[in-house]
Protein backbone atom coordinates (compact mmCIF):
# COMPACT_ATOMS: atom_id res chain seq x y z
CA UNK A 1 0.00 0.00 0.00
CA UNK A 2 1.27 3.39 -1.24
CA UNK A 3 1.46 6.84 0.49
CA UNK A 4 -1.72 8.21 0.68
CA UNK A 5 -2.06 11.40 -1.87
CA UNK A 6 -3.47 14.14 -0.82
CA UNK A 7 -5.33 16.63 -3.66
CA UNK A 8 -5.94 20.22 -3.59
CA UNK A 9 -8.68 20.97 -5.99
CA UNK A 10 -9.96 24.15 -7.51
CA UNK A 11 -11.24 26.39 -9.94
CA UNK A 12 -9.43 29.17 -8.91
CA UNK A 13 -5.99 29.19 -7.40
CA UNK A 14 -6.21 26.56 -5.17
CA UNK A 15 -4.53 28.74 -2.13
CA UNK A 16 -7.73 28.31 -0.14
CA UNK A 17 -7.89 24.64 -0.51
CA UNK A 18 -4.25 24.46 0.56
CA UNK A 19 -4.21 26.69 3.48
CA UNK A 20 -7.53 24.71 4.75
CA UNK A 21 -6.06 21.46 4.08
CA UNK A 22 -2.93 22.01 5.61
CA UNK A 23 -4.34 22.82 8.92
CA UNK A 24 -6.27 19.92 9.39
CA UNK A 25 -3.61 17.52 8.28
CA UNK A 26 -1.13 19.00 11.02
CA UNK A 27 -4.04 17.44 13.23
CA UNK A 28 -2.36 14.04 11.77
CA UNK A 29 1.26 14.45 12.58
CA UNK A 30 2.11 11.04 12.28
CA UNK A 31 1.04 10.44 8.76
CA UNK A 32 2.91 11.40 5.20
CA UNK A 33 1.12 12.35 2.84
CA UNK A 34 1.99 12.84 -1.36
CA UNK A 35 0.46 16.14 -1.87
CA UNK A 36 -0.92 17.83 -5.26
CA UNK A 37 -2.31 21.02 -6.16
CA UNK A 38 -5.02 21.20 -9.49
CA UNK A 39 -5.84 24.26 -9.64
CA UNK A 40 -8.00 26.13 -12.76
CA UNK A 41 -10.63 23.54 -13.08
CA UNK A 42 -12.75 25.62 -14.54
CA UNK A 43 -14.11 23.37 -17.39
CA UNK A 44 -15.98 20.35 -17.36
CA UNK A 45 -13.04 18.66 -19.70
CA UNK A 46 -10.90 19.94 -17.17
CA UNK A 47 -12.92 18.65 -14.11
CA UNK A 48 -13.11 14.94 -15.63
CA UNK A 49 -8.90 15.19 -16.60
CA UNK A 50 -8.37 15.53 -12.52
CA UNK A 51 -10.88 12.65 -11.74
CA UNK A 52 -8.60 10.69 -14.50
CA UNK A 53 -5.96 11.71 -12.35
CA UNK A 54 -6.97 11.42 -9.27
CA UNK A 55 -9.20 8.25 -9.56
CA UNK A 56 -5.61 6.56 -11.72
CA UNK A 57 -3.74 7.26 -8.66
CA UNK A 58 -6.15 5.59 -6.30
CA UNK A 59 -6.52 2.72 -7.53
CA UNK A 60 -2.25 2.28 -8.08
CA UNK A 61 -2.09 3.19 -4.25
CA UNK A 62 -4.84 0.97 -3.01
CA UNK A 63 -5.62 3.05 -0.57
CA UNK A 64 -8.27 6.14 -1.23
CA UNK A 65 -7.04 9.93 -1.22
CA UNK A 66 -8.15 12.72 0.55
CA UNK A 67 -9.69 15.72 -1.74
CA UNK A 68 -9.82 19.35 -0.27
CA UNK A 69 -12.20 20.90 -2.93
CA UNK A 70 -12.99 24.85 -3.17
CA UNK A 71 -14.81 24.08 -6.49
CA UNK A 72 -17.63 26.60 -6.23
CA UNK A 73 -19.30 26.62 -9.26
CA UNK A 74 -21.88 24.23 -8.93
CA UNK A 75 -21.99 22.08 -12.85
CA UNK A 76 -18.16 21.64 -11.72
CA UNK A 77 -19.15 20.20 -8.63
CA UNK A 78 -21.78 18.22 -9.23
CA UNK A 79 -19.56 16.85 -12.09
CA UNK A 80 -16.68 15.81 -9.58
CA UNK A 81 -17.16 12.55 -8.13
CA UNK A 82 -13.79 10.68 -7.43
CA UNK A 83 -14.56 6.49 -7.77
CA UNK A 84 -12.73 6.27 -4.24
CA UNK A 85 -11.78 8.72 -0.92
CA UNK A 86 -12.59 11.03 0.90
CA UNK A 87 -13.90 14.25 -0.60
CA UNK A 88 -13.91 17.38 1.93
CA UNK A 89 -15.75 20.17 0.36
CA UNK A 90 -15.37 22.76 1.89
CA UNK A 91 -18.04 25.51 -0.34
CA UNK A 92 -20.54 22.70 -0.13
CA UNK A 93 -20.25 22.22 3.32
CA UNK A 94 -20.92 25.88 4.60
CA UNK A 95 -22.28 27.61 2.21
CA UNK A 96 -26.13 26.35 3.11
CA UNK A 97 -25.98 27.13 6.75
CA UNK A 98 -24.49 31.00 5.78
CA UNK A 99 -26.87 31.88 2.70
CA UNK A 100 -29.57 30.68 5.74
CA UNK A 101 -28.07 32.88 8.33
CA UNK A 102 -27.86 36.18 5.63
CA UNK A 103 -31.14 35.67 4.41
CA UNK A 104 -29.43 35.03 0.75
CA UNK A 105 -28.52 33.30 -2.07
CA UNK A 106 -24.54 32.74 -2.65
CA UNK A 107 -23.11 33.70 -6.09
CA UNK A 108 -21.51 30.29 -6.51
CA UNK A 109 -19.29 32.08 -8.89
CA UNK A 110 -15.84 31.27 -9.68
CA UNK A 111 -12.73 33.80 -9.68
CA UNK A 112 -13.70 35.76 -6.08
CA UNK A 113 -11.33 35.07 -3.66
CA UNK A 114 -7.55 35.46 -5.05
CA UNK A 115 -9.62 35.68 -8.44
CA UNK A 116 -10.08 39.03 -10.39
CA UNK A 117 -9.42 42.09 -8.16
CA UNK A 118 -10.05 45.53 -8.48
CA UNK A 119 -7.15 47.88 -9.51
CA UNK A 120 -7.29 49.97 -5.39
CA UNK A 121 -6.83 46.50 -3.83
CA UNK A 122 -3.95 45.31 -5.40
CA UNK A 123 -2.22 48.70 -5.53
CA UNK A 124 -2.41 48.20 -1.48
CA UNK A 125 -0.43 45.00 -1.35
CA UNK A 126 2.12 46.42 -4.58
CA UNK A 127 2.76 50.05 -2.68
CA UNK A 128 2.79 48.11 0.54
CA UNK A 129 5.49 45.97 -1.27
CA UNK A 130 7.56 48.40 -2.60
CA UNK A 131 7.30 50.45 0.86
CA UNK A 132 8.90 47.47 2.67
CA UNK A 133 11.52 46.80 -0.30
CA UNK A 134 12.73 50.70 -0.13
CA UNK A 135 12.33 50.75 3.85
CA UNK A 136 14.55 48.08 4.47
CA UNK A 137 16.85 47.66 6.85
CA UNK A 138 17.54 51.34 7.86
CA UNK A 139 18.53 52.25 3.90
CA UNK A 140 16.23 54.79 3.95
CA UNK A 141 14.55 56.38 7.21
CA UNK A 142 13.08 59.54 5.75
CA UNK A 143 9.63 57.96 5.04
CA UNK A 144 9.12 56.45 8.26
CA UNK A 145 6.25 59.07 8.28
CA UNK A 146 3.80 56.59 6.39
CA UNK A 147 5.34 53.54 8.03
CA UNK A 148 2.37 51.75 9.90
CA UNK A 149 4.88 49.66 12.10
CA UNK A 150 8.96 49.92 12.24
CA UNK A 151 10.33 46.33 13.28
CA UNK A 152 13.56 46.48 14.68
CA UNK A 153 16.30 44.26 15.69
CA UNK A 154 19.73 42.66 15.31
CA UNK A 155 21.38 41.59 12.07
CA UNK A 156 19.24 37.95 11.05
CA UNK A 157 16.49 38.31 13.51
CA UNK A 158 13.69 37.85 10.60
CA UNK A 159 12.76 41.59 9.90
CA UNK A 160 12.59 41.74 6.01
CA UNK A 161 10.55 38.42 5.52
CA UNK A 162 8.21 39.73 8.39
CA UNK A 163 7.92 42.93 7.05
CA UNK A 164 7.44 41.78 3.51
CA UNK A 165 4.84 39.18 4.90
CA UNK A 166 3.02 41.96 6.56
CA UNK A 167 2.95 43.89 3.05
CA UNK A 168 2.13 41.22 0.50
CA UNK A 169 -0.84 39.74 2.96
CA UNK A 170 -1.99 42.49 4.76
CA UNK A 171 -1.29 45.61 2.58
CA UNK A 172 0.18 47.28 6.01
CA UNK A 173 3.56 49.22 5.55
CA UNK A 174 6.35 48.03 7.19
CA UNK A 175 9.92 49.67 7.55
CA UNK A 176 12.39 47.79 9.24
CA UNK A 177 15.87 49.15 10.96
CA UNK A 178 18.75 46.68 11.96
CA UNK A 179 20.38 48.01 15.02
CA UNK A 180 24.00 48.69 15.08
CA UNK A 181 26.74 47.78 17.38
CA UNK A 182 27.32 51.58 18.72
CA UNK A 183 23.52 51.22 19.08
CA UNK A 184 23.53 48.27 20.73
CA UNK A 185 26.53 49.59 22.70
CA UNK A 186 24.76 52.65 23.99
CA UNK A 187 21.43 50.83 24.45
CA UNK A 188 19.88 53.78 22.82
CA UNK A 189 18.16 54.20 19.76
CA UNK A 190 19.36 56.18 16.79
CA UNK A 191 17.51 59.90 16.98
CA UNK A 192 15.84 58.98 13.46
CA UNK A 193 13.52 56.64 15.68
CA UNK A 194 12.60 58.49 18.45
CA UNK A 195 9.63 60.23 16.76
CA UNK A 196 7.92 57.05 15.62
CA UNK A 197 8.66 55.19 19.43
CA UNK A 198 4.72 54.42 19.39
CA UNK A 199 5.24 52.46 15.44
CA UNK A 200 8.52 50.53 16.99
CA UNK A 201 8.23 46.71 17.86
CA UNK A 202 11.29 44.27 18.31
CA UNK A 203 12.13 41.02 17.36
CA UNK A 204 14.42 39.34 19.53
CA UNK A 205 15.96 35.32 18.68
CA UNK A 206 17.55 33.03 20.73
CA UNK A 207 21.79 33.21 20.62
CA UNK A 208 22.54 29.57 19.36
CA UNK A 209 19.75 29.93 17.08
CA UNK A 210 20.58 33.28 15.57
CA UNK A 211 25.24 31.75 15.35
CA UNK A 212 23.25 29.23 13.22
CA UNK A 213 21.35 31.43 10.39
CA UNK A 214 24.26 33.62 10.17
CA UNK A 215 27.16 31.31 10.23
CA UNK A 216 25.51 29.59 6.98
CA UNK A 217 25.85 33.60 5.11
CA UNK A 218 29.14 33.70 7.07
CA UNK A 219 31.34 31.55 8.28
CA UNK A 220 33.96 33.15 9.98
CA UNK A 221 34.68 36.33 11.45
CA UNK A 222 33.36 38.10 14.86
CA UNK A 223 29.78 37.96 13.19
CA UNK A 224 29.19 34.72 14.07
CA UNK A 225 30.93 33.95 17.18
CA UNK A 226 29.08 33.37 19.77
CA UNK A 227 30.54 36.07 21.51
CA UNK A 228 29.53 38.61 19.41
CA UNK A 229 25.60 36.88 18.76
CA UNK A 230 25.09 36.99 22.59
CA UNK A 231 26.28 40.07 23.20
CA UNK A 232 23.93 41.52 20.53
CA UNK A 233 20.86 39.63 21.77
CA UNK A 234 21.34 40.78 25.37
CA UNK A 235 21.95 44.06 24.29
CA UNK A 236 19.03 44.73 22.09
CA UNK A 237 16.57 42.75 24.74
CA UNK A 238 17.38 45.38 27.03
CA UNK A 239 17.17 48.76 24.86
CA UNK A 240 13.51 47.37 23.99
CA UNK A 241 13.21 47.11 27.74
CA UNK A 242 14.31 50.41 28.87
CA UNK A 243 12.66 51.84 25.80
CA UNK A 244 9.39 50.16 26.81
CA UNK A 245 9.60 48.42 23.40
CA UNK A 246 6.87 45.72 22.62
CA UNK A 247 9.00 42.35 21.47
CA UNK A 248 8.64 39.12 19.96
CA UNK A 249 10.68 36.44 19.91
CA UNK A 250 11.13 34.68 16.12
CA UNK A 251 13.04 31.43 17.27
CA UNK A 252 10.13 29.11 17.05
CA UNK A 253 7.64 30.90 15.70
CA UNK A 254 6.36 31.00 11.67
CA UNK A 255 6.02 34.55 9.62
CA UNK A 256 2.42 33.87 9.77
CA UNK A 257 2.58 33.63 13.75
CA UNK A 258 4.81 36.87 13.87
CA UNK A 259 2.80 39.29 11.81
CA UNK A 260 -0.32 38.35 13.10
CA UNK A 261 1.36 38.66 16.78
CA UNK A 262 2.13 41.96 15.66
CA UNK A 263 -0.71 42.88 14.36
CA UNK A 264 -2.49 42.05 17.33
CA UNK A 265 -0.96 43.19 20.31
CA UNK A 266 -0.22 46.49 18.26
CA UNK A 267 -4.20 47.37 16.72
CA UNK A 268 -2.06 48.03 13.57
CA UNK A 269 -5.31 47.41 11.26
CA UNK A 270 -4.89 45.20 7.94
CA UNK A 271 -5.60 46.95 4.65
CA UNK A 272 -6.18 44.20 2.88
CA UNK A 273 -7.39 40.38 4.59
CA UNK A 274 -5.68 37.00 3.28
CA UNK B 1 -29.90 47.67 12.44
CA UNK B 2 -25.74 47.76 12.09
CA UNK B 3 -23.67 46.57 9.93
CA UNK B 4 -23.13 43.10 10.48
CA UNK B 5 -19.73 41.76 12.52
CA UNK B 6 -17.34 38.92 10.58
CA UNK B 7 -14.92 37.36 13.77
CA UNK B 8 -12.34 35.01 13.13
CA UNK B 9 -11.06 33.00 16.22
CA UNK B 10 -8.24 31.41 16.63
CA UNK B 11 -6.36 29.54 19.32
CA UNK B 12 -3.47 30.18 16.75
CA UNK B 13 -2.67 32.82 14.27
CA UNK B 14 -6.42 32.97 12.93
CA UNK B 15 -4.70 33.19 9.31
CA UNK B 16 -6.82 29.34 8.67
CA UNK B 17 -10.29 31.00 10.05
CA UNK B 18 -9.42 34.40 7.72
CA UNK B 19 -8.70 32.42 4.58
CA UNK B 20 -12.20 30.35 5.36
CA UNK B 21 -13.68 32.97 5.86
CA UNK B 22 -12.62 35.27 3.30
CA UNK B 23 -13.51 32.55 0.78
CA UNK B 24 -16.95 31.90 1.74
CA UNK B 25 -17.84 36.10 2.39
CA UNK B 26 -16.97 36.46 -1.02
CA UNK B 27 -19.76 34.16 -2.46
CA UNK B 28 -22.07 37.10 -0.76
CA UNK B 29 -20.67 40.38 -2.74
CA UNK B 30 -23.90 42.07 -1.89
CA UNK B 31 -23.45 42.17 1.78
CA UNK B 32 -21.12 44.23 3.84
CA UNK B 33 -18.98 43.39 7.11
CA UNK B 34 -17.25 44.56 9.49
CA UNK B 35 -14.16 42.20 10.64
CA UNK B 36 -12.26 41.07 13.49
CA UNK B 37 -10.00 38.91 14.46
CA UNK B 38 -9.27 37.42 17.21
CA UNK B 39 -5.96 35.48 17.39
CA UNK B 40 -4.21 33.51 19.62
CA UNK B 41 -7.25 32.35 22.17
CA UNK B 42 -5.38 29.93 24.03
CA UNK B 43 -6.78 30.38 27.61
CA UNK B 44 -10.15 29.16 28.71
CA UNK B 45 -9.72 33.60 29.89
CA UNK B 46 -9.03 34.99 26.62
CA UNK B 47 -11.73 32.55 25.67
CA UNK B 48 -14.04 34.43 27.65
CA UNK B 49 -12.90 38.00 26.96
CA UNK B 50 -13.54 37.14 23.26
CA UNK B 51 -17.40 35.97 24.13
CA UNK B 52 -17.75 38.94 25.92
CA UNK B 53 -16.68 40.94 23.28
CA UNK B 54 -18.85 39.01 20.84
CA UNK B 55 -22.34 39.08 22.79
CA UNK B 56 -21.72 42.97 23.44
CA UNK B 57 -21.49 43.99 19.60
CA UNK B 58 -24.17 41.30 18.79
CA UNK B 59 -26.45 42.70 21.56
CA UNK B 60 -25.13 46.34 20.29
CA UNK B 61 -26.20 46.07 16.38
CA UNK B 62 -29.37 43.71 16.81
CA UNK B 63 -28.09 41.17 14.36
CA UNK B 64 -26.08 37.61 14.98
CA UNK B 65 -22.52 37.93 14.31
CA UNK B 66 -21.04 35.45 11.82
CA UNK B 67 -18.46 33.43 13.40
CA UNK B 68 -15.82 31.60 11.86
CA UNK B 69 -13.41 29.26 14.44
CA UNK B 70 -10.29 27.47 14.30
CA UNK B 71 -10.35 27.03 18.05
CA UNK B 72 -9.07 23.45 18.08
CA UNK B 73 -8.18 22.68 21.55
CA UNK B 74 -11.36 20.66 23.26
CA UNK B 75 -11.40 22.55 26.59
CA UNK B 76 -11.60 26.31 24.76
CA UNK B 77 -13.94 25.05 22.22
CA UNK B 78 -16.37 23.30 23.96
CA UNK B 79 -15.99 27.18 26.22
CA UNK B 80 -16.73 28.82 23.04
CA UNK B 81 -20.50 29.27 22.87
CA UNK B 82 -21.17 32.74 21.67
CA UNK B 83 -25.18 33.86 22.74
CA UNK B 84 -26.35 34.72 18.77
CA UNK B 85 -25.29 34.43 15.18
CA UNK B 86 -23.60 31.81 13.31
CA UNK B 87 -20.56 29.88 14.92
CA UNK B 88 -18.66 27.49 11.61
CA UNK B 89 -16.21 25.35 13.36
CA UNK B 90 -14.14 24.16 11.03
CA UNK B 91 -12.16 21.38 13.00
CA UNK B 92 -15.26 20.29 14.58
CA UNK B 93 -16.68 19.95 10.59
CA UNK B 94 -13.90 18.04 9.41
CA UNK B 95 -12.15 16.02 11.86
CA UNK B 96 -14.45 13.64 12.54
CA UNK B 97 -14.67 12.26 8.95
CA UNK B 98 -10.84 12.85 8.68
CA UNK B 99 -10.13 10.63 11.97
CA UNK B 100 -12.46 8.07 10.11
CA UNK B 101 -11.11 7.79 6.44
CA UNK B 102 -7.30 7.75 8.06
CA UNK B 103 -8.09 5.59 11.34
CA UNK B 104 -6.38 7.81 13.61
CA UNK B 105 -7.56 10.18 16.55
CA UNK B 106 -6.24 14.17 15.54
CA UNK B 107 -4.22 15.39 17.88
CA UNK B 108 -6.48 18.65 18.66
CA UNK B 109 -3.15 20.31 19.77
CA UNK B 110 -2.42 24.03 19.00
CA UNK B 111 -0.11 25.53 17.43
CA UNK B 112 0.45 23.04 14.25
CA UNK B 113 -0.70 24.94 11.30
CA UNK B 114 1.09 28.03 10.92
CA UNK B 115 2.40 27.86 13.99
CA UNK B 116 5.59 26.14 15.64
CA UNK B 117 7.99 24.77 12.99
CA UNK B 118 10.70 23.42 11.98
CA UNK B 119 14.00 25.19 11.75
CA UNK B 120 14.46 23.50 8.65
CA UNK B 121 11.16 24.81 6.85
CA UNK B 122 11.92 28.47 8.50
CA UNK B 123 15.03 28.16 6.77
CA UNK B 124 13.34 27.04 3.11
CA UNK B 125 11.12 30.01 3.38
CA UNK B 126 13.94 32.84 4.53
CA UNK B 127 16.64 31.22 1.73
CA UNK B 128 13.93 31.50 -0.81
CA UNK B 129 13.49 35.14 0.13
CA UNK B 130 17.04 36.57 0.14
CA UNK B 131 17.58 34.26 -2.84
CA UNK B 132 14.49 36.49 -4.63
CA UNK B 133 15.81 39.86 -2.85
CA UNK B 134 19.21 39.10 -4.27
CA UNK B 135 18.34 38.07 -7.66
CA UNK B 136 15.32 41.07 -8.52
CA UNK B 137 15.49 43.68 -10.99
CA UNK B 138 18.30 41.93 -12.72
CA UNK B 139 21.33 42.99 -10.55
CA UNK B 140 22.65 39.61 -10.25
CA UNK B 141 22.62 37.23 -12.86
CA UNK B 142 25.18 34.90 -11.37
CA UNK B 143 22.97 32.55 -9.23
CA UNK B 144 20.77 31.70 -12.56
CA UNK B 145 21.42 28.14 -11.98
CA UNK B 146 20.10 27.90 -8.42
CA UNK B 147 17.04 29.48 -9.76
CA UNK B 148 13.65 27.37 -9.61
CA UNK B 149 12.35 30.34 -12.34
CA UNK B 150 13.03 33.44 -14.21
CA UNK B 151 10.27 35.87 -14.05
CA UNK B 152 11.13 38.29 -17.11
CA UNK B 153 9.16 41.43 -18.15
CA UNK B 154 9.23 45.37 -18.80
CA UNK B 155 9.66 47.73 -15.68
CA UNK B 156 6.74 47.66 -13.39
CA UNK B 157 4.82 44.58 -14.95
CA UNK B 158 4.69 42.82 -11.46
CA UNK B 159 7.54 40.72 -11.14
CA UNK B 160 9.13 41.61 -7.82
CA UNK B 161 6.09 40.90 -6.28
CA UNK B 162 5.27 37.90 -7.75
CA UNK B 163 8.45 36.76 -7.05
CA UNK B 164 8.55 37.65 -3.16
CA UNK B 165 5.24 35.94 -3.33
CA UNK B 166 6.78 32.38 -4.51
CA UNK B 167 9.36 32.76 -2.01
CA UNK B 168 7.40 33.67 0.80
CA UNK B 169 4.67 30.86 0.46
CA UNK B 170 5.98 28.06 -1.41
CA UNK B 171 9.59 28.49 -0.57
CA UNK B 172 10.32 28.38 -4.88
CA UNK B 173 13.44 30.53 -5.55
CA UNK B 174 12.65 32.85 -8.39
CA UNK B 175 14.23 35.39 -9.88
CA UNK B 176 13.61 38.39 -12.26
CA UNK B 177 14.75 40.02 -15.28
CA UNK B 178 13.53 43.72 -16.63
CA UNK B 179 13.46 43.99 -20.09
CA UNK B 180 15.71 46.99 -21.31
CA UNK B 181 14.97 49.07 -23.99
CA UNK B 182 18.12 47.37 -26.25
CA UNK B 183 16.93 44.14 -25.98
CA UNK B 184 13.14 45.00 -26.28
CA UNK B 185 14.81 46.56 -29.64
CA UNK B 186 16.50 44.09 -31.09
CA UNK B 187 13.92 41.14 -29.75
CA UNK B 188 16.68 39.26 -27.84
CA UNK B 189 16.95 38.10 -25.10
CA UNK B 190 20.47 38.81 -23.16
CA UNK B 191 23.31 35.84 -23.45
CA UNK B 192 23.04 35.67 -19.67
CA UNK B 193 19.72 34.20 -20.34
CA UNK B 194 20.18 32.07 -22.79
CA UNK B 195 21.27 28.85 -20.79
CA UNK B 196 18.19 29.23 -18.70
CA UNK B 197 15.71 29.31 -21.14
CA UNK B 198 13.40 26.13 -19.67
CA UNK B 199 13.42 28.80 -16.37
CA UNK B 200 11.85 31.66 -17.76
CA UNK B 201 8.27 32.47 -17.39
CA UNK B 202 7.09 36.26 -19.00
CA UNK B 203 4.62 38.71 -17.69
CA UNK B 204 3.22 41.20 -19.74
CA UNK B 205 0.73 43.83 -19.04
CA UNK B 206 -2.04 45.92 -20.48
CA UNK B 207 -0.15 48.95 -21.67
CA UNK B 208 -2.98 51.34 -20.09
CA UNK B 209 -2.76 49.65 -16.95
CA UNK B 210 1.22 49.70 -17.46
CA UNK B 211 0.95 53.30 -18.25
CA UNK B 212 -1.09 54.32 -14.86
CA UNK B 213 1.05 52.39 -13.03
CA UNK B 214 4.34 54.34 -13.86
CA UNK B 215 2.34 57.65 -13.84
CA UNK B 216 2.41 56.92 -10.14
CA UNK B 217 5.70 56.64 -9.81
CA UNK B 218 7.48 58.86 -13.07
CA UNK B 219 4.69 61.60 -13.63
CA UNK B 220 6.78 63.09 -16.91
CA UNK B 221 9.54 61.93 -18.67
CA UNK B 222 9.11 59.26 -21.26
CA UNK B 223 8.73 55.92 -19.04
CA UNK B 224 5.07 57.20 -18.35
CA UNK B 225 4.40 57.86 -21.96
CA UNK B 226 1.71 55.70 -24.28
CA UNK B 227 3.88 55.67 -26.62
CA UNK B 228 6.55 54.13 -24.90
CA UNK B 229 4.52 52.20 -22.85
CA UNK B 230 2.72 50.40 -25.85
CA UNK B 231 6.33 50.02 -27.72
CA UNK B 232 7.60 47.72 -24.35
CA UNK B 233 4.12 45.47 -24.03
CA UNK B 234 4.31 44.71 -27.93
CA UNK B 235 8.20 44.07 -28.25
CA UNK B 236 8.06 42.16 -24.73
CA UNK B 237 5.45 39.80 -26.20
CA UNK B 238 7.00 39.34 -29.51
CA UNK B 239 10.05 38.49 -27.93
CA UNK B 240 7.98 35.70 -25.57
CA UNK B 241 6.45 34.56 -28.79
CA UNK B 242 9.60 34.48 -30.87
CA UNK B 243 11.65 32.53 -27.96
CA UNK B 244 8.73 30.28 -27.35
CA UNK B 245 8.53 31.74 -23.74
CA UNK B 246 5.25 30.89 -21.49
CA UNK B 247 4.08 34.30 -20.42
CA UNK B 248 1.03 35.40 -18.44
CA UNK B 249 -1.00 38.73 -18.68
CA UNK B 250 -0.69 40.46 -15.15
CA UNK B 251 -3.03 43.42 -15.54
CA UNK B 252 -6.48 41.58 -14.08
CA UNK B 253 -4.81 38.65 -11.54
CA UNK B 254 -4.02 38.85 -8.38
CA UNK B 255 -0.79 37.85 -6.89
CA UNK B 256 -2.03 34.54 -5.58
CA UNK B 257 -3.48 33.90 -9.32
CA UNK B 258 -0.10 34.59 -11.39
CA UNK B 259 2.25 32.38 -8.60
CA UNK B 260 -0.69 29.48 -8.94
CA UNK B 261 -0.52 29.91 -12.83
CA UNK B 262 3.19 29.91 -13.14
CA UNK B 263 3.64 26.66 -10.80
CA UNK B 264 1.10 24.83 -12.18
CA UNK B 265 2.30 25.71 -16.39
CA UNK B 266 5.96 25.11 -15.31
CA UNK B 267 5.56 22.15 -12.89
CA UNK B 268 8.09 23.43 -10.13
CA UNK B 269 7.68 21.80 -7.32
CA UNK B 270 6.58 23.41 -4.01
CA UNK B 271 9.18 23.23 -1.21
CA UNK B 272 6.69 23.85 1.19
CA UNK B 273 3.03 24.92 1.25
CA UNK B 274 1.12 27.52 2.95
Amino acid sequence: MGRRTVFFISDQTGVTAETLGQSLLTQFEAQEFDQVTLPFLDTIDKVDQALVEIDTKAELQGVGPIIFSTLVQDHLRERFIPKKGLLIDFFDTFLPSLESELHAKSSHKSGRAHGLVDSGHYDQRIEATNFALNNDDGTRTRDYDRADIILVGVSRSGKTPTCLYLALTYGVYAANYPLSEDELDAGMLPDVLMPHLHKIYGLTIDAHRLQQIRRGRRPTGRYSTMQQVSFEVRAAEALFERHKIMFVDTTRSSIEELASTILSNTGVERRIRP
